[in-house]
C-alpha cells in the first residue's frame, strides 16, 4: 500500500515546484535507515540521516543550527555553531536515549576513523530528540548501541516517512506524530538548486492544528467527544534541512531561522516545554578536515541577494514536512493503551 | 468617520479575549503620539510609545529583544539585551531618520534628567525604523529634531492605527501598510494579565499574504491587471509587545521568539532584505537605576509553566495588529504619483 | 601529605578576600565525587558537582552558560540557556565518555524520581568535558556507566583538586593539567557572598603560560631541551562558577563572560581546537519545578550595580583556578609512556 | 616631537613581529581622519577609519562583531552580524553623539551613492563609541554634522594615536585614555598576512591596571596620594581589528572573541556599566552589492586550522593598542579643571 501524503488529500503548500520525490531523496548522496521499536508500551526507536555517501569527517559539511526554543536536549549543536561543520551522520531518537545514541555514534566514527583521538581530535556527534514518553516506555530506555550501529549501517536511497524509526513514538497536535519531508526547487536562470526539509513532529496541541491555513484541529475538536484543549505542549520538533546549493555557514543559519516560519504555519507557538530546532547543511560546500598545503581555500558561495529564494524554498518544504508526518503516520496505540489518531483517519470526516 | 478594524471585517484571530480597547492602551499606564507629514513626495512620519506614566530612567522597564532578520538599522537594542532594562520611551520613524531622532530622544532624556552624563552615566536611546523610501523622498531626511522633540511631548491614552506617524509611508505586502495593534487577556486562577502588541507593518509581497489563514494576497493578485510578485521583500517590521505580567528579560526574549510567528501566520517569510525585529517589555517588573542601601531586592516573576498562555497571546496580538495595521491605513499616493493601495478597499472585491 | 596550590607557592591573585577553603566547597550545600582510572594508558576519570545537598530536579537552581569557543562536546547546555535552570548534577569526564556519562546520569535522575517521562517531562542531564586523549587511551572508551553512578553516589565536602576525577588524564600549558578551584567573598555593607570556580584544565601551549602576570611558560621552555611550541591548542577548559549571591540567570550569564577574563589572564587565547566554557549557578535563587497555585512567584535578586564586585570575584576566582590545577596535579606518565610534568616541579627551578 | 609607544619604553607584548608601521596603517588601503575638540570644559571629537580606497558600499567587507558587555550605545551592528558585511566607513566618537554622527554618515553616503533609499534599499551606518563624561561637557552635545562630514572627508595614510579625535576625553584605568593602534604578521609557508588592532580606550580602574602581566595600576596607587580604588568602571572600549587575509564573517566573530582576550591581560573585568564591544573585517574578502548574472560567486577562504596564529596576533595587537593609547595620550585637563594623568608620566617614577 501506498503512504499518502498532504498532496494526497488536495493540500497544496506555497508555490514552488517539488522535486521527484518531494523528500530529502531529492538531495543528491543523502541516505537513510529508519530502526523501529513498535509492540505495546515500547513505541520508539532511531533514525539517521547520512549528509554525504561516505562519511563527512574528511570532508565535512558547512552547517549551521537554530534553537527557537531550547526545551530539549539535542547534543553537537555548539560546534556546529561554532565552526559551521557537519562531521557525522545526523542520529535521531528519543530524549533520555540521546546518550546511548551519542556513545553509539562516537563507536561508529571511531570504527570509521582510527586517527580521531590519536593523531587528530575528536569527533562530534550530532544527535538530536523528541520525548516519546506520552505512547511508549521512555523510562525503560529501550533503544541500545546495537539499535544505533544497525541505523548508522543503514544506506537507503529513499526516505521513508510516518511513524517509523526515531518517529514510532511521535504525537504531534495532539494526534499521531512521526516523521515527514518535502522538498522545493529554486532556479536562477541557467542554474537551479534544490532543497529538502525532514521533520520529526512531536509538538503543538490539537486546537492549534492549521493545514494550509484552515483550522483543522479545531474543526477535529468539535467533532471529538472530549476536549484536548487541556493539553500541554511539551513535545518538540526537530527540522532538518538539507541544500544543493553552495551556502557559507551563516547563510545556512538563516535557513534554519525559516524552519521555524513554516513550523509557526502548522499552528505552532513554540510552546515553552518544546524543543524546537532546526539544523541545516549544504552538500555543495565541503570543508576539508586536514589542514591544505596552502591555508587560502577556494570555495562557492551564493550571492546574499538570491537568499529569498531559499528562504521561501525552506517555509514550503517545512510546512509541508509537517504535515506529511501527521498524514503519513497510522493511528497507533501505544503505553497504557492510550491511542493516537492519525490526521489521515479524520480527514474524511472534515 | 471610525477607523476599520481587522474584526469590523469579520476576521477573528485565535481564541483568547481581548482587552477593551484591543490594542496598547489596555496596558495601564502607556500613552502614545505620532506627528505625521503627508504631503506629496513626503510621506513620513515619527511616533512615540511612552512605556510608564513618568519617564522610566529612574524606574526602569524590565526588557528583552529579539533580531529575525537583521537588515535593520534600530538602536539601543544592544543595552537592553545586556541589561535587559528599557529607559527611555521608543521612538519609531524612517531608517534614514533614525539618527536624527537617536539626537532628539537623547536631548529629551538630558532635559528631563540632571544627572545624565553628570553624576551618572548615559542614557540608551532605543529607536526602531522601517524603510518608506518606497512612497516617501527618504533620501530627502524631513523628519527633524524637532518633529521628534514634538512627539515625545505627546501622551494620548488612546493608541491610534493606521497610515500614520511613523507609519505613513508604509507598504506591507505590496498594499498599503502602517501601525496596527491588538491585545489579548490571559487569566490564571484570580490572576490576569493583559498582553498587547504594536506593529509597524512594512514587509512582505503581495502574493505571500494571508489573513486568518486564507490566502488573500494571491486572490488580490489574480483581481489586479499586472502581478506583484516580481517585488522583492525590502520592507522590515517592528514589533513591540508590552504586558503587564512581572517576567524576566529571559521571559521576555521567549515572549519576543513568538511574535514572529504572529509574523509568520500573516505570510511572510522574514524576506533578506527586512528588518524584523522585536521588543517587548513589562510595566510590572521595575528595576530602579540608583542603586538601593540593600544591594538584594525583591521582585515578582511568573513561574515558566504559566509562559505558554503568554506565548499564545503573543502570536494572536502581533497577527492581528499586522492586519490592523493593513485594514487600518487608508489607501495613500506617494513618491512619484505611487499609488499603494488599503485592503480595506481590496476586501469588498474578495 | 598535604597538597599544594599557588599561594602555597607565593603566588597571590588579586585582591578579594578567599573564603576558608579557597574552593567550590565554600559554598554551602555543595558536594562532589570523583572517579580515577590512572594505569598506564588509560589515564581518566569522572568527576561530579552536586549544586545542592538534595536533588536540585524539583527545586532547580537559577544557571547560565557561556561558550567562549565552541569545539566541544558538552550536552544540557541548550536548555540551560533557555530556561536559565539547573536541575541535575554537573557532571565532567572525557570527550568520547559524554554518551556514556549522560545515559548513567539520566538512569540515577530517573531512579530518584518517578515522574520523569510519566507524569512530568524530561530531566536535562549536564555533562561537561575535555580530551584527554593525549596521555590516555580515550579511544577505548574506559568510563563505563557504573563509574558515573558510583561518582553520583559520593557526596564528599571537600572538593579535591589535582589530577584525579574528570582531571586525570588532562594535559595544559603542556604540563599536566586537572581540576582546581579557588574561592572569593564580596561584601556589601552588612551582606556578603561567596563566589567559588572550579577548572578541568586542559588548554594551552607551553610558551603561552602566564603565572600572576609572568611568562613562566617561557621560562620553562627556555629551561627544557626541546620546544614545545610547535603543539597546537587542541584542548578544552571547563569554567564551573557557584555563589550564594542570589541571581538571575541574565546575571549568571554575565557572569560566565568574565570567566573568560580570568582564563585569558593564564595565557590562553581561546584555541581554535579548544571548547571553552562556562557555566554559572546560584544556590540562592531556587526555582520550582511544579507550578505553584499563584503563578506569581516572588524572588530575590541582586541590583546590577553591584555585579562588579562578583564579575572580580570570578576573574580572580577563575585564574587561581587554574593555577591551582597546575600546581596541584602531580606529573603524570601515561599513553605510550608520555609524561606531562607538574608546574609544581618546575617551579623550583625558575 | 615624535609620540612615544609602549615599544619605546621597553615593553614587548607577544612573541609575532609587527608590521612596519605597528599600526592600522600595515592594512593596505585604509585610510583614517580625526577631529579633535579640546578647548577647556570641551574635551571630545570624531574619528574616522575608511576601511577601503574608495567607499565600501558598492564592494562591502566581510565583517563581524562581538559584544564582550553591552553597555554601549554603538550602531550598525545588527545588521553587520545578520549580513556578515561593512558597507560604510566606521565613525567613532562620544556617547551622546552618536545619533549626529549617524545621521551625518547617512548624509555622506547618499552624496556618494544616489541608489540608496531610490533604486536600491538603505544603507547601514557604523558608529561607534565611547562615554567621554569625565574629562568633557558631554550634555553639551558639542559634535555638529559638520564636524562628522568634515572627518569622512579625511584620506591620512598613517593612523594617528593618542588624545585625539575620538579618543580626545578619554578616561583609561583611570589615567589619561585615548586612542591606540598595533599590527602583527604571521605567515604560513609562502603566504603571510597582517592583521591590526585600533583601540578607543575608556574603561577600567587604575588599581586593575597591567602591563605586560606587571601591576603597574597598584604601583601607580601606592605612589599616589588618594585611592582611586572606589572608582567605577563605567567606561567602554571600542575594539577594531582589520585584516587582509581572506576570511568569512563567522571567522572573522571568532577573531573578535580573541579581542577581549587582549583587553583581558591589560586588567579589565569588563566592567558592567562598560561597553566593551569588538568589529572586525577583512578587506580580502569584498561582497558586491548588486547581484551578479550568475548567482554563486568564488570566495577565498582560510581553512579553519590556520586560525590560531590569527586569534594569537589579534591577542597581541590588541593588547598592544590599548598600551599605545595609554603611552601615547598626554596629560589632559578638561571639565571642571579634572586633570588625568598620563601613564608616560608616571613611567619613570615606577
Amino acid at each position: 500500500m501506498t503512504q499518502k501524503k498532504a498532496r494526497d488529500f488536495g493540500i497544496q503548500i506555497g508555490s514552488l515546484p517539488c522535486g521527484p520525490s518531494n523528500s530529502l531523496s531529492d538531495i543528491d548522496g543523502l541516505s537513510f535507515g529508519h530502526v523501529t521499536l513498535s509492540d505495546g508500551a515500547v513505541q520508539t526507536g532511531v533514525s539517521v540521516i547520512h549528509p554525504v555517501p561516505n562519511s563527512p569527517f574528511e570532508n565535512k559539511c558547512a552547517a549551521a543550527c537554530h534553537v527557537f526554543n531550547g526545551f530539549g536536549k539535542s547534543v553537537g549543536l555548539m560546534q556546529v555553531e561554532e565552526l559551521g561543520q557537519l562531521e557525522t551522520p545526523i542520529v535521531l531518537t528519543n530524549t533520555l536515549s540521546v546518550g546511548t545514541a551519542s556513545s553509539a555514534l562516537v563507536r561508529y566514527m571511531l570504527a570509521g576513523h582510527e586517527a580521531i583521538g590519536e593523531t587528530t581530535g575528536t569527533v562530534n556527534p550530532v544527535v538530536m530528540e523528541c520525548n516519546d514518553g506520552g505512547l511508549s516506555d521512555i523510562r525503560g530506555l529501550h533503544i541500545s548501541e546495537q539499535h544505533v550501529l544497525e541505523v548508522l549501517g543503514m544506506h537507503e536511497k529513499a526516505f521513508e516517512q510516518g511513524a517509523i524509526g526515531a518517529g514510532t513514538g511521535m504525537v504531534c497536535y495532539s494526534l499521531k506524530g512521526g516523521i515527514g519531508s518535502a522538498s522545493r526547487q529554486v532556479s536562477y536562470g541557467k542554474r537551479s538548486f534544490t532543497l529538502a526539509a525532514a521533520t520529526l513532529c512531536n509538538m503543538g496541541r490539537l486546537p492549534d492544528l492549521l493545514v494550509g491555513g484552515r483550522a483543522v484541529g479545531a474543526e477535529i475538536e468539535a467533532l471529538r467527544k472530549s476536549s484536548l484543549a487541556h493539553e500541554v505542549d511539551k513535545g518538540s520538533i526537530i527540522m532538518l534541512v538539507a541544500t544543493d546549493a553552495p551556502l557559507s555557514s551563516r547563510q545556512l543559519k538563516r535557513i534554519c531561522v525559516r524552519a521555524g516560519t513554516g513550523l509557526a504555519r502548522t499552528g505552532s507557538h513554540f510552546g515553552s516545554g518544546s524543543g524546537d530546532i532546526a539544523l541545516a547543511f549544504s552538500t555543495a560546500t565541503r570543508l576539508p578536515h586536514e589542514s591544505p598545503d596552502n591555508p587560502v581555500m577556494t570555495v562557492d558561495v551564493l550571492h546574499e541577494s538570491a537568499m529569498d529564494q531559499l528562504f521561501r524554498a525552506t517555509v514550503e518544504a517545512v510546512e509541508e514536512a509537517i504535515l506529511n508526518a501527521l498524514f503519513a503516520s497510522r493511528t497507533t496505540r501505544g503505553k497504557k493503551g492510550r491511542i493516537r489518531t492519525s490526521l489521515a483517519d479524520w480527514w474524511p470526516k472534515l
